[in-house]
């Protein structure tokens, strides 16, 4: 496949790296500013270079990209000022700058994300989505688009990276799962665990995260629960088949940021810990700090996620594994890319 | 799609029973003595009362299905003897009757599932397999009558039941995949959970495991590591795409009989249990009792499984579940129609 990808932050350049080993070619690139072009395949090693050490990918202009010859539109621009996940490195986190421009235009009307959508489908092209925005926000607007396309839209990797949340629902069908809940954002369940572990109070462990790199400079995102959020609506909106739609403002969300250090110590006495839990079940989210058993299945340590689906006939599936990261996003939106393909 | 279901047991008839929820259409049914076939889709309740009373399913030769009109060839004959899983209710037990008289033929030459799927594959027909047998003992057979025809063979049931293992394997690619271990047997499981809860010896907890119906009669090849060993072979093959071929002759198997309660209570001194683990990597099949974390990732309790699949890119990912039953593993059976019909 020829990917089109668009951003140029740990997802959308991890995904540039590997392409090819998945037997895909970049025939366009893009980040905010800036844009390469070429039929041939452009030179990942290069470009990334560039990137790093210019700010820019290339020298075309990035509206360029839509002229380009592509099969799949990679769509991997930032959703929101808390989405650069745990585990960025500097070098990363540095490519990562754009993000916090994108920032105010993204939650409510998913722009930019949006409208690179619609004029892939205009064109017939597939979409590969990590931006979280058009799926959680503007769902409905997106399968539309969809429907008048020849183009199909994927975006497993915006529920937990390369955890196959998406997909396994997908695989066992919709209307066949009543609940999906858990562990969705590593930065929170690094504060969790630590505060659990080692008895510290919120703020202390924020900038403890924060020297580690696990969290960003402004976690608030993260710790406020509007990225869980923004899964657990994705989630929703799969479950409901196009029956309901659900935005960010359909979810009852609550944070973080209050819980002390000594709620915790409470929480074990009993066996129990404190996570941030989203759930998804009979047309609602929810997202807050739920009590859990300590060893129990949406109690992970640091920096994973952990979830559960639970669905007629198979009972309760557990998924765990690090649900962020540039490389584990970029081999969820490769293996969406491998289903369009086949 | 129009169903062609081999193999009346609890997988078979839950087969029967769910196909037309998923919008499929049953078009012939066989077990071992007689077939129901009818191009305008059976009468599923009529058909599972019948084989419940009467012991068949249908007046017709079992021979007659393959001239049915069908699509996917689902075969869900027994392998093994001890592959009457946890969770049957007496009635499910009742209709495995036929398992025990088909057993010696399956292991070492997968038959007769392996002739099936060689009719299927002549007649160029998907073929969905819940038999083990024909992965695990003939793969590279397998793959060459696949290859001579228009038809696909799929097998996600055959590993863990509903837990999307195999699928997610195949997404993330074979090639990345570095090792696959965990618990995939869930009689198994149960017996270790037991004995360490309890403090119990083997013989007791598998007596009472039986009285429970979570254990066979005769629970050898679950508790002798044979059928945690086909699972794991069929992985290898998977992972080995085709440049070794492995059966069970490969593994390195040892089970669980030997056990005494005492090692489990030595064990849990330093936080630790004994499961039954299968270790897929570096081209080898190892089974056996392994020591792991009581609170870990591969160590569920009760009849659950757990495994832990560790691919490039993506780190470790955990999938849990109930790997076994009639329901699960049907509705992992129909996943892989599912994917037959994109």
């Amino acid at each position: 496949m020829r990917l089109c990808v668009l951003g140029a932050g740990a997802v959308g350049s991890a995904v540039v790296e590997l392409a090819a080993e998945h037997g895909h070619v970049v025939t366009a690139f893009a980040d905010s500013d800036s844009a390469v072009v070429d039929a041939d395949g452009i030179d990942a090693d290069a470009v990334l270079s560039k990137k790093r050490e210019d700010g820019v990918v290339g020298d075309a202009d990035p509206e360029s990209v839509f002229d380009a010859d592509y099969d799949v539109l990679v769509e991997a621009t930032p959703t929101t000022l808390g989405d650069a996940e745990p585990g960025f490195s500097h070098v990363e986190r540095a490519l990562y700058d754009v993000l916090v421009e994108a920032t105010p235009t993204t939650l409510g009307d998913a722009e930019p994300g949006f409208s690179h959508v619609e004029r892939a489908l205009a064109d017939d092209r597939h979409v590969v989505l990590a931006n979280k925005g058009p799926v959680a926000e503007r769902y409905a607007d997106v399968r539309a688009l969809e429907a008048d396309s020849e183009g199909t839209v994927r975006f497993g990797a915006t529920v937990g990276g390369a955890l196959p949340i998406l997909s396994t629902i997908e695989d066992v069908g919709p209307s066949r799962v009543s609940a999906v809940y858990g562990v969705l954002n590593g930065t929170a369940n690094f504060v969790l665990s630590r505060m659990a572990a080692e008895g510290l109070d919120y703020e202390h462990v924020l900038a403890e995260a924060q020297d580690l790199g696990v969290a960003e400079a402004d976690p608030t995102f993260d710790v406020d629960g509007t990225d869980t959020a923004l899964k657990g609506v994705i989630v929703a909106n799969v479950l409901a088949e196009g029956e309901t739609e659900f935005t960010l403002d359909d979810a009852a969300v609550e944070g973080i940021q209050e819980l002390s250090g000594g709620m915790l110590d409470l929480a074990q006495e009993d066996g129990q810990t404190i996570r941030l839990i989203v759930e998804v079940a009979d047309g609602s989210v929810r997202v807050g700090p739920r009590l859990v058993s300590a060893n129990g299945a949406v109690a992970p340590s640091g920096t994973e996620n952990a979830v559960q689906i639970e669905a007629d006939y198979c009972g309760r599936l557990g998924i765990t594994g690090r649900g962020a990261g540039g490389p584990e996003t970029a081999s969820a939106v490769l293996t969406d890319v491998e289903r369009l393909a086949d």
